[in-house]
């Protein structure tokens, strides 16, 4: 009940709080931000106009920014951090995992992010300039230093004692890494273990030996599908040289998993997956424009297509008016093959030894529906322009759209993923593009021949 | 190194396996199988077309069907499940969590389900239709009822000597529960605050209060949302009478934040999110022509719109050839929208107070790329087919139909979420629909007017 309750709050805060501000009653609302925790105001700042956006974060805690940064959309988290200076960044950051500091630096000009690093603390500085040096979507960069290492030849007992003198684990320990003379990993204990275990037993004959390690060098992608399949809660982190440098716990990589699928399903519909959804309006525009000029190609592309057959359809106003149809549907049943195959590329679940069984799958699905969509739009057609023959050439033109948008939706996916092009991003412009050139030619071509 | 070799394989083994299997070699696949992780080998079914998926399932060792059905995509699950009789269903599900036993038995027949159920062992029985009496996507579907619950006035010591004598911890915990004599929950104790508190504080001294258990009945995507935000490993769940009835973990709570974005992902174009790779064609076919069917409507409105100037389009056919560009561009630009409208609804960002802004900015963004690609088509026409008069008239429209775009973009996923439809589903064709016959109508009526 209490959670639920402070559940429905959370929903209810951005109205009460977007109610105080109108009123100017600032000093309500920063005690409404008091009464918050870190990853609900961040929630909230998401959820607020750009205006709001400004006075929230002046109102909030400057001891929680760290907390809040951490939690907030890439796009979010940029814009107000741009308007940080070095002082507030250094005391913001003290309080954030290694990784999330490493981000929030990424994303400042050079010159600043030189400052901050300055006026960090040494130790604190060594650990950023480590995970900084790994590439952006690596495990490195997903990674954590503040690991608890032990020794395999040493008592439960004693492990259980040196982690009372610690007094406190990081965040999601779920495991201590058992470590050699020369810092190579050799195991793990998890604690579950550790705590069903006599205190007279060496570490080593309870371990779970460490062929679990993740290379520091991994894909963020990778990492992910890893933790979901492995359900793991922590993983350690390797160098080349077996060498333990970190640890990734579910709660980054969870964040890897949601935007890997937002980033298809945005890209898809042409959309940046970072974008906040109260940017400002030039910016908004200006990304977005970039896809409108792909399609405005494509339209073009479309547009010559019909020119071509320009003769036909100054004799016949019917073509002009049923010429729409073919290329649309040819567009939605593309669409639908090409969303089945990102989703299969993106899970690893299309490789060399499947993809003829799918394509022939697809072709197959593109002929059944050409053949139901045929028969009823020819149907409607005859009907309603009184011309078998209009029927005919329609249903014709039906069938092999749609039997292309079959091949070519998945086609077209796999041949741009082995160019290295996002096929989320191009795959179904691209598509959309041959339904439409294929459906028009074919309409309108044949409706040249036979009419 | 380790890791990232055995994860290339998990990559190769599909190849090698499918090929061991054309060539019959079914004792290497079966020994192949073997060395696998119950993951993988879902992963390698997922993957597998139809007929090498039975074949496969023949060859896996009945012990880990419980575990590999726990991973599988809910189709394929179906699909497996359907051909199984009861007795193995019986020994397949004994090893599995109890939401994944409810979830395995929901999607049988209900007279099999019965079937099932009266050859479980009774303590078994009683879980699973405990599970079974919530709503299937609740967080009592979600939760085990394997928790392990201590009273707050006995020691630490006393708590990790019980802990000792059970030997072994459910997967994931990562807390034990604080219950008072009603079985009511009163707060928990984390293996880590455990690990590091002397032995000699009383349990209630050390342990964090209840606010943070889940309903029961809480819808599985808040659960999700509240997961993601808290950073939490595992939750416990609450009945109405704030007793202790079990505890949710990260890797189910995963799948429900992947299937979420999926959803989206695959309604977005028509797609069931659950469909199968490799699903039978005509099963494919049906479900797609659904979405086929609701595209027919739109392409036909479309249609009638060109059919209401036919005269105009008999007298001139360059207005024929240039009519698709403007409802091509509405439709692209509205769906970025759209898609952002869609995960700002998932995400909760979108609510009454923010909706009119958000309607404002996008109307905006739809105006200045108006602006933008009406200079610029207006200008490829003009000098395509000579006519200051067509420039003009498809400038006008363009700048019309980007701004209906953005504003339509808002407003149809926000009623659609108001009517309780699905937004995803429903609002990329509403709002091509939309863009369809606005773009057309301003594009042919000016035409019809001015030329």
């Amino acid at each position: 009940m209490a959670e639920q309750i402070e559940f429905d709050q959370a929903h209810q805060a951005l109205q009460e709080v977007s109610e105080a501000l109108e009123n100017g009653r600032f000093v309500h609302v920063r005690r409404q931000l008091q009464d918050m925790e870190p990853e609900d105001i961040a929630h909230l700042l998401e959820a607020s106009p750009r205006k709001s956006r400004e006075v929230l974060w002046q109102l909030a805690d400057p001891e929680d920014y760290g907390e809040i940064l951490d939690e907030l959309n890439e796009d979010v988290k940029d814009d107000l951090v741009s308007k940080m200076d070095p002082e507030m960044l250094v005391e913001a950051t003290e309080g954030m995992d290694t990784d999330d500091m490493a981000y929030v630096l990424r994303s400042l000009p050079d010159d600043l992010s030189q400052e901050v690093l300055s006026q960090m603390d040494s130790a604190d500085r060594i650990r950023v300039e480590t995970a900084l040096a790994y590439p952006e979507d690596s495990a490195g960069s997903l990674m954590n230093t503040d690991v608890i290492t032990i020794r395999g030849d040493v008592d439960v007992d004693v492990v259980l004692r040196y982690l009372r003198i610690l007094g406190e684990l990081p965040e999601a320990t779920d495991a201590i890494y058992v470590i050699d003379s020369e810092n190579k990993l050799i195991g793990y204990l998890s604690l579950t273990t550790l705590i069903t275990t006599q205190p007279d037993v060496k570490v080593h004959e309870v371990m779970e030996s460490s062929s679990d390690a993740i290379e520091v060098t991994m894909s963020d992608s990778d990492v992910a599908s890893l933790f979901e399949r492995r359900n793991w809660v922590s993983a350690p982190v390797i160098d080349e040289n077996q060498q333990l440098v970190g640890r990734i716990t579910i709660d980054d990589v969870v964040d890897v998993i949601r935007e890997d699928v937002e980033h298809s399903m945005m890209s898809m519909a042409g959309m940046d997956d970072d974008e906040d959804t109260f940017a400002p309006v030039v910016k908004s525009a200006r990304k977005r424009s970039i896809w409108l000029g792909a399609n405005v190609l494509a339209a073009l592309a479309a547009a010559s297509v019909s020119n071509m057959f320009e003769d036909t359809l100054a004799q016949m106003a019917s073509i002009a008016v049923l010429m729409t149809i073919v290329p649309s549907m040819g567009g939605v049943a593309g669409n639908q093959t090409v969303a089945l195959v990102i989703r299969g590329l993106a899970l690893g679940h299309i490789g060399d030894s499947n993809r003829r069984e799918l394509l022939m799958k697809e072709a197959l699905v593109g002929l059944l529906n050409g053949v139901l969509w045929a028969v009823i739009i020819g149907g409607i057609v005859m009907l309603w322009k009184g011309s078998w023959m209009l029927g005919g050439i329609i249903s014709a033109a039906m069938l092999t759209n749609l039997f292309v948008a079959g091949v070519a939706g998945v086609t077209i996916p796999v041949l741009l993923k082995k160019m290295n092009i996002d096929p989320a991003l191009a795959g179904g412009m691209a598509l959309t593009t041959v339904t439409d050139v294929i459906g028009l030619s074919v309409f309108l071509g044949l409706a040249t021949i036979l009419m």
